[in-house]
């Protein structure tokens, strides 16, 4: 098994996943807010590139509507991108969520073309590597990224799937050097990934506009037992 | 003082390098043998992209020839590019030597456009980061890559001098995220830089080819306090 990480997710995806299995990590925050969101009563999540067209598919379909710029909630948008909007689970009736953010969504788009498509996190990490080893294919690790540069907390969350799957897999899997470096990352701050969390350029980002809760949820290793996977247009576990 | 990393060498610089203080590094091994050369007694390293162009002057100016493809010596030239073929010395009179390696000499040619062009690897960190740091500039980490890829020994030979310049700095840099990751690599390596450089790609081809006691060399943590600058055309301490 050969494990590939890119850094910064290719617009159009990479010739790479075909026949692969891939993760998609934007720890900070649009993952782990999927992960919250379908381990906490939500049913489906529809990652939606374009604001414009999210909000008209929650019009159209009753379908419950979240979405970031920048970090901060769309203007309009009932919900944002934090975890904790999501954790204690939807109203009644309104368990379908129409995701749109920054980075996140559009990473998760670019790797369709993979045979399956999982939704990685740090609070995932041992679910998300226990289901990217499951059939024994490749791994294309598949970092966001924040506006199209490498950001640690992508690559930190990536470390800790990482350090998982080599728990997980029958035989030691061979790694490129960028997988290498995330799990050295990983090994680095097993013992405090908040720190790691806390350092990355986006997490002082998110720190500056308040959101030091999300960042604490967003490093709480293995919180949740799910693997959410691509299914066409939308998430589920 | 900003620090940026680019993880591989740009075919054609920069903007970022404008002003700047560039140091680049190919830790396997073309900044790791030509700071073995300046400091064993050669007195300039003309860094040439094309092994014709090599040849070329070296023929012309009576230079010493060094060159290495793919890992292994040119045919037909004198030297490789193996630090170990350079710490005994020049013969006498064959003190300037030409290079032309697969990946390193173009990257520094790649950094021309910084203000000061440094030559970095783990031998040198100390050396190189106090260097770098002098004037007070913004600082570009320039890691060659392998063949257009992200190689972990260049990253890792940056990381090390990110740790010293930490220390010879008067106020804390501040750091992009690939930079931060070096850093971290370089302290999750600091007892064992030899480790880093064997699990990665580049060096495990190295090993392949025998080259263990290249490899040893080039971790070797501040074997050398040198500096080298590029003077136009040149490499001298």
């Amino acid at each position: 098994m050969n494990i590939t990480l890119i850094p910064v997710a290719p617009a159009a995806g990479s010739g790479l996943m075909n026949g692969a299995n891939a993760v998609v990590f934007d720890v900070l925050r649009a993952t782990s807010t999927i992960v919250t969101a379908l381990s906490s009563g939500y049913r489906r999540v529809y990652p939606v590139v374009d604001a414009d067209e999210a909000r008209r598919m929650a019009g159209e379909r009753g379908f419950s509507l979240a979405g970031e710029r920048g970090g901060r909630k769309i203007s309009g948008f009932p919900l944002g991108n934090s975890p904790l909007e999501f954790c204690a689970g939807p109203a009644a009736g309104a368990d379908s969520l129409v995701l749109t953010t920054s980075n996140g969504t559009a990473a998760i788009r670019s790797a369709a073309v993979a045979e399956k498509v999982l939704t990685g996190s740090i609070i995932n990490a041992r679910a998300a590597a226990r289901a990217a080893v499951a059939e024994g294919r490749d791994i294309i690790l598949v970092c966001a990224g924040s506006g199209g540069l490498y950001s640690l907390d992508d690559v930190l969350g990536a470390g800790f799937v990482l350090l998982e799957i080599i728990d997980a897999a029958a035989r030691p899997p061979e790694m490129d050097d960028q997988a290498l470096a995330a799990l050295c990352l990983a090994r680095y701050y097993r013992q405090d990934p908040l720190a790691g969390l806390m350092e990355s350029s986006h997490g002082r980002k998110l720190l500056g506009l308040g959101l030091e809760r999300d960042l604490r949820w967003c490093a709480r290793l293995n919180l949740y037992d799910a693997a959410p996977v691509l299914y066409g247009e939308y998430i589920a576990v």
